[in-house]
């Protein structure tokens, strides 16, 4: 195991109705003048922006509103976002609804504070300081609400990029599953995913002896096979909702990636497919997951082989490993079918004429020095190899 | 899944050599003149005293030392920290030690900065603030360094109190598997049964519909399975003890208890044992777990046969699934006693004479109704028929 730091101070309040604290929480954090962050329509017609408005008012606390984040947060709206904030002297950055509307806040809140272009965050430059950011969450994916990253769309380009920052972590996150069950049916399924790639990333690593985080990761990835069908069923089962989005929390909050090396290959190629087709980010990972893990389980039989026996309860065969390694993404490929998830270019609505642009961005783009994962290394011919798997 | 909040902002710092972070990390929590408190000698022996030393002198950071503090850490001990804390105008605690060291900080750092006696605190009033404080962990087994509580025994009676607060919550924890391969035998055997205890207590629950919870705290006693007996066989070897102790750590900071309620009997059970007997807790909840399973297990057989299952690998009765929860109970007692665990009250050097009055205190101590336990309900009579199991 490597040594490591871990830090994961936000609070956490989870449970039917528990927005209606979010006026206490903005007070118990220091907040007195509040930007509310948000999508579309739905948290408007859910009731769901009155009753947080209605806690501020409560505690007396200001705020003003902006709304039209878009999957893929887009670079201009943060721009706005960090105008309006100084023009208001806004000091805390709330932000109401999934992973794009907290990444978005969270970029919004690192450039209010800073002098420069909040891009440069973009581009490498490390975030110390940051407004304080509350979220509301409404759908269990992209563990925003617990983690120290954003990610951006630049629209000069339409291309995708991350930051990092314990400044981004939320001071606090109110976790309420029965807001996830309005979600339709295909945004539920991109969401499991999200939450398992998120899991994948970190479970394919070069670190030797790693069993607490192997375990963890493993039982996280258990819940969601589980929870999944079952919500997939039935939105309105608020218990397995709520099993997965506290699962979605942590496998995003890094405590179970801590003393490892993590891969990250694949989201790495999933967003070039998410920045050129704007298709759903989620919905990007269940095609390209199964084909990095069938181009990469070479690198470690038996890693694979593991995940398979312990997660999917394949068997083990001793003789050749490789079988139970494949039975494995097999089993993955149908889950991910099961849950309603695209399996190709075709139903996601890819093009196989850009296969070498994507695979030259995603080794090179954002000052890369041309090869990506930290499981599997893999360069330009090998991203190419797998966007093709995936025809 | 119930409502909770969940809230550790503890900032772990893990793995070798970390020691020497010590005074940089008192700096940025806010220290300025540290009490150092720690037990026996062996950390003046080993020189990690001298290295915490010199880090804090580094930084130029001023520091008293107190020393002492036994297993099962005494009240005494606590009020003369408190006078020295008040005397030398102490801002910062840092604890060098395992958990009884750190309790025995938690009591004094809370207590400085109480008007009243500390003890107040031990029986129900809320702690609401205290002196920041660190942590040195050297033994993986209580969770302390990232938990809100803490265990005092009060000399005037022995009996042993908790007390619960997030300010009790160290700012900074530094975990350093390598401190932990100098223990003897019996006390890391200690520790392996104190952490897979606390997820014991977790683990047997009312609350129906916690998947997440459930099989993150199997993948810790999974992950204790696998690596208590690699560090039993070879005390250095360092990957198995880094293992257990992020396990403990995390088996005990609550994120894989929150939403449930949880047991608890078998830790009022063992602090009677330890109060009267003085015997290490590791080793009387070693003798109290099988025997308060073994008389509990009706209230839940198919609970009892899930973690048979699933975590000692014990091939499911389906027509008698009461055979295999016993069986998951043998297999517990078979792994206690090769870890080197006691297994009754005679090789834990306690009395049967004294069962009546355990019970007692147990069930009526500290202003208690009767009653003990979150999933079994137990009254005096069942607890006495639970210590006579332990004969």
């Amino acid at each position: 195991m490597d040594n490591f730091t871990f830090y994961s101070p936000t609070y956490f309040v989870f449970g039917k109705d528990e927005e209606n604290k979010t006026g206490s929480l903005v007070k118990r954090f220091g907040g007195s003048k509040v930007l509310i962050h948000y999508g579309g329509g739905s948290i408007v017609r859910s009731g769901l922006l009155d009753r947080v408005k209605d806690s501020l008012n409560k505690e007396g606390i200001d705020f003003v509103e902006l709304g039209g984040v878009q999957p893929n947060p887009r670079s201009g709206l943060v721009y706005e976002g960090i105008e309006l904030c100084r023009k208001e002297k806004i000091d805390f950055v709330l932000a109401v609804g999934g992973g794009s509307t907290i990444d978005s806040s969270k970029a919004i809140a690192a450039g209010v504070v800073y002098e420069g272009d909040f891009w440069d965050y973009f581009q490498g430059k490390p975030i110390t300081k940051a407004l304080p950011i509350g979220t509301i969450l409404t759908i269990s994916a992209a563990g925003s609400e617990g983690s120290s990253d954003a990610v951006i769309t630049n629209e000069d380009g339409m291309y995708k990029r991350g930051s990092r920052g314990e400044a981004l972590r939320p001071s606090f996150s109110i976790l309420n599953p029965a807001l996830t069950q309005t979600l339709p049916h295909f945004q539920i399924g991109c969401g499991i995913t999200d939450i398992m790639a998120h899991l994948f990333e970190r479970y394919f690593t070069v670190t030797e002896e790693v069993e607490v985080t192997d375990r963890l990761i493993e039982s996280l990835l258990l819940t969601m096979i589980h929870e999944g069908p079952r919500v997939i069923e039935n939105h309105d089962n608020y218990h397995a909702q709520a099993n997965i989005m506290w699962a979605g929390m942590m496998a995003h909050n890094n405590s179970c990636g801590v003393g490892r090396d993590q891969d990250w290959a694949s989201h790495d190629i999933e967003h070039e497919l998410s920045a050129i087709y704007d298709c759903a980010h989620g919905a990007g990972l269940a095609v390209v997951f199964p084909a990095w893990m069938t181009y990469t389980m070479k690198h470690d039989i038996n890693r694979f082989a593991q995940l398979a026996v312990r997660v999917w309860g394949c068997q083990m065969d001793y003789k050749h490993p490789e079988n139970t390694a494949r039975a494995g993404i097999a089993a993955l490929k149908q889950f991910l079918k099961s849950i309603g998830m695209p399996s190709d270019f075709a139903e996601l609505g890819a093009d196989k004429k850009d296969i070498e642009k994507m695979a030259h961005t995603a080794c090179y783009g954002d000052g890369r020095d041309g090869y990506i994962g930290g499981f599997a290394k893999l360069g330009e011919a090998d991203v190419v190899e797998i966007y093709r798997l995936m025809l």
